[in-house]
């Protein structure tokens, strides 16, 4: 295994911080993640790479949303030289989609767009069945179906597009994952998830199942076709079985570039679809979302005086982060917004309003395209 | 999980018998095994139910090659009702097919042609390439339809004969092994099949795959469907599992009837395909297979005159096994021959043509029905 392939370990300084494929808990500490699971931080070389590539900085990028990489450099490298590669991202269908799980996606379509590459995207349905007790067959097949729609309405190429779902398992999926699955032990997959003896045995394989896709563009084009995955730094774990196995089977190691996670509306943590009241959901009616956005957490004063005289903190602020990380991509406005929140010279309500705004035209967009997304949705599987 | 639910362990008295489904070795106690796997014999009342459906009694039942059993009685029960059930059975594609594979499988055949019912036959070939380490996916997916075409030269019913190879995997059979998976702990698979921490992931996931087809029947058909499995008693192990796990995913308990294993043709241990001087293979050229024959491991005495004298000792002879347990089914033929034997008045050389000749005529069928099955094997897959 790769340095820092390790689980990562709670100690005195950081007893709040878990991060694993399936918790998120406490504040999170990125450069000690960073440490912690052997990654590396986005530096001024490859944000120079990508500007040369692309003709300019994504916001995300520029921001440090997406903030850490493996072997980025690599896939840069074959942009420069014009040699293929593949996108490869997932989602596990746990529930509805909310703008924590589409924020990586838009910048996914970004690099889809920018180099005009074939997109893998893998619903973990079989992870999510195995998972959750109360979870049925059906009820993670309903979820995969709802969430490829949601997949689709981000307006990723439908041609160059590629939806996987685990269960319903492709010859090719199937091969490569019993391919993974020949090369790795429970000594490994208990070291790097925490797996015990109760942990049942369909997880115990899924790590295969999830690895199998950095390798499925190269065996479709029967030609070296490296992957790289744009995703949130908790999935990391398995590309570290997925890159350990990778020389063995013949194929590169694939490549990841990984972002922070999305704020929920509450008062700290990543927005969790488990938590209705601090998310904001694909599916949500407009008006359902601008309540919530209205109720968000914000780094506001106790009263409206105060605020004028003493400024509020836009860097505890939910509403301030939502815009930062998603919805103002122009850097001058989401400096002046600082600006004048710091100098209370906006008060919360009128930011909030702005944000409800951008988070409504959204969502009826999104509803549109989500809508036609259904006549295409089942001839995008494979 | 049932009582005998546990590994069989090595003890003084035993310490050369070794029985698990990828190992057999040493002199086999069948009364040992039904009391350390926890199956039942199969007694008088199992034979009486038995020849009063079948209109007589298989001379594999009679002669007690299938000599133990789960719930065989709640099939016949079945069958005296007039109650829907199916057959079950499988092979695991490490080489080509032998004597020994074909023994179970004439009696399968028997039962789906007394009572006409469908057969479920499991190619378990993601097992192969998952635990020897020198096949690849290529290897043992040539080995499947190689040995799918001895599974329908024996003369199953194609249109009541569904082959399944695990690498191809259908859709039910995914969703019944995440079903099963998501029931089955590490802990167990390690307690049945003796897991340890160095067991690769695919390994530990294979038991679900296994027990799979057990309610396959169930799931097509949309109702009961209960299954009977015919094998030999090494595979009892995946029945466990599986009997555990059926009430919680509400279908009926498998029901399996045991054989013993096939002799080869050295002196003592069962007919191994990766022992090809003592194993017929169903490809053999049938001189070859004389040859083997004709070289086999007898009761005889050193000399011709001191087995006139004192006569041979068929029990330790694999030519009167291979005859009594397949090539002879004539009762009053295999009892006259025994004599013979005893008495000295038939010698080794005499008897070895007899089986020869018979292995022949076999083999030239058996091939030719192979031949045959190539037209169809593709479409009995499902």
């Amino acid at each position: 295994m790769e340095d820092g392939a390790r689980k990562p370990k709670q100690d005195a300084a950081n007893l709040d911080m878990i991060v694993t494929p399936w918790e998120v808990k406490g504040v999170i500490d990125y450069d000690r993640l960073i440490k912690d699971f052997g990654t590396q931080p986005i530096d001024e070389a490859i944000l120079s790479r990508m500007k040369n590539l692309a003709g300019g900085l994504h916001f995300m990028l520029r921001r440090g949303f997406f903030f850490s990489h493996r072997d980025f450099d690599l896939i840069l490298e074959r942009c420069e030289k014009g040699a293929p590669w593949a996108l490869y991202t997932g989602r596990g269908p746990s529930g509805q989609t909310t703008l924590g799980h589409v924020s990586p996606w838009i910048f996914t379509k970004y690099l889809q767009d920018v180099f005009n590459i074939d997109l893998y995207f893998q619903l973990t349905d079989d992870e999510k069945f195995l998972y959750q007790r109360e979870l049925s067959l059906q009820d993670v097949e309903k979820l995969t179906y709802e969430n490829a729609l949601d997949v689709l309405a981000i307006g990723f190429d439908p041609k160059k597009t590629h939806l996987i779902s685990d269960i319903r398992m492709s010859r090719d999926m199937r091969e490569l994952s019993l391919e993974v699955a020949k090369r790795v032990t429970f000594s490994t997959v208990r070291a790097v998830f925490g797996f015990t003896n109760e942990t049942n045995i369909g997880m115990i394989y899924h790590p295969a199942v999830q690895a199998a896709p950095c390798f499925l563009p190269s065996r479709i084009a029967k030609m070296d076709v490296p992957t790289l995955i744009p995703c949130a730094i908790d999935q990391d774990p398995y590309w570290r079985i997925a890159r350990d196995v990778a020389p063995r089977m013949g194929y590169h190691k694939p490549s990841g570039v990984y972002c922070k996670f999305f704020p929920g509306l509450g008062e700290g943590g990543k927005m969790s679809s488990s938590e209705p009241e601090t998310a904001i959901y694909t599916t949500d009616d407009p008006n359902v979302a601008r309540r919530k956005v209205m109720n968000a957490y914000t780094g506001g004063r106790p009263t409206i005086e105060e605020q004028r005289r003493l400024g509020a903190n836009p860097d505890v602020c939910t509403v301030f982060w939502s815009l930062y990380f998603l919805f103002e991509p122009d850097d001058e406005k989401i400096q002046d917004l600082r600006e004048s929140c710091k100098a209370g010279e906006i008060l919360c309500g009128e930011c909030k309003t702005n944000l409800a705004e951008k988070v409504v035209t959204f969502l009826e967009e999104h509803q549109k395209r989500r809508e036609q997304a259904k006549k295409i949705v089942e001839s995008t599987f494979i």
